[in-house]
């Protein structure tokens, strides 16, 4: 069986770093945008607009069955029901190509967990993400402490409401992950060794 | 700054066995049942007696503010806020020797938050945390699988109201800890060493 790492991560928690980081310390493939990327190609349609309906808050209508049944799907606005199945689609492809990868976000660790994937999820103190996310921001992009705290709040809130419907688990909620790092203190490129060995270990002994 | 770890650990979980080897490991103190010792040695009393009221559900009754005044001491009743007094004085004491140490429960990480230690969360699926009771009980122990699980969960509905009642934050909740670990499908042995490596590598950073 192929070894997939998915992860989960607060907003401007560095955990999308930290993906593309360990992808290329274990040398796998890396999951991301490149999702986005696919349905945009495959619908016609472009990528900002398939992102912007993936993570509406709309979505709080899916049905809690959705991973085993869809039965509920016509209950839901038809571009987002198609959007969705079309993500479920595209992560399960991957999956299919049995080839190790990380695959950051996406709910991925709920739609392949008969894969049996190392799920993570990563976390950080507000002051932290703000930080980080200060220090990512475009130039010319200007946007005050308490609006990147209110952004970051409205992401993370937006992402639990989609965990919560896609699985009736809470976002962040300990048993439902594998290993859970404050990256607070730490710089990404200096955590990433440790996590690529712990996740290396676990997967040795299945 | 000596380097103290905290362990907080879910019933059945190994975080206790995880608190020892890791000791071993990095060759430091290690205090657990040590705590109660020192208690019951100072009151006089016997350790399984302070032990039963440290761990009782009256707890509840300790106001929110416990770490900082103890202003309300004197609405708990006499034994207990006696054991918690002391029970504070001792991990205080254990701080103050300056050496590196491992605390096992006894929400350490909230008494000795201005010692910056490095705190851990240890968890389990049931079925693991069961196997691992059944297998550490001794012999001529008999419970049965559903009595053994409703333990659990009254040690741990426990433990949760002691910390909230300590600290109002929620037992097991992302954010308060650096590094929380899912020992479901580990054996603690091989653990250990990976994260020795992660705790090291942290310290190393302050």
């Amino acid at each position: 069986m192929s070894r997939i790492i998915t992860i989960s991560r607060e907003f401007g928690s560095g955990g999308r770093e930290l993906g593309k980081r360990l992808a290329d310390s274990l040398g796998v493939d890396y999951y991301d945008r490149e999702i986005i990327t696919a349905i945009a190609e495959q619908t016609g349609l472009g990528e900002n607009y398939v992102e912007q309906i993936l993570e509406s808050h709309a979505w709080k209508k899916i049905p809690l069955n959705f991973r085993h049944s869809f039965a509920n799907i016509d209950r839901l606005e038809p571009t987002q029901a198609g959007f969705l199945i079309e993500q479920k689609r595209v992560i399960e492809k991957i999956a299919k190509t049995g080839k190790d990868c990380v695959i950051v976000g996406r709910n991925a660790d709920i739609l392949l967990s008969d894969e049996k994937p190392f799920n993570m999820f990563v976390f950080a103190g507000m002051d932290a993400r703000i930080r980080r996310c200060m220090d990512r921001a475009e130039t010319g992009e200007h946007m005050s402490l308490e609006k990147m705290e209110q952004n970051i709040l409205r992401i993370d809130k937006s992402r639990a409401e989609i965990r919560e419907a896609l699985s009736g688990s809470r976002w962040g909620e300990v048993g439902t992950y594998h290993l859970m790092i404050n990256t607070t203190d730490w710089k990404i490129k200096e955590l990433t060794p440790v996590v690529a060995e712990f996740v290396t270990r676990w997967f040795e002994k299945k």
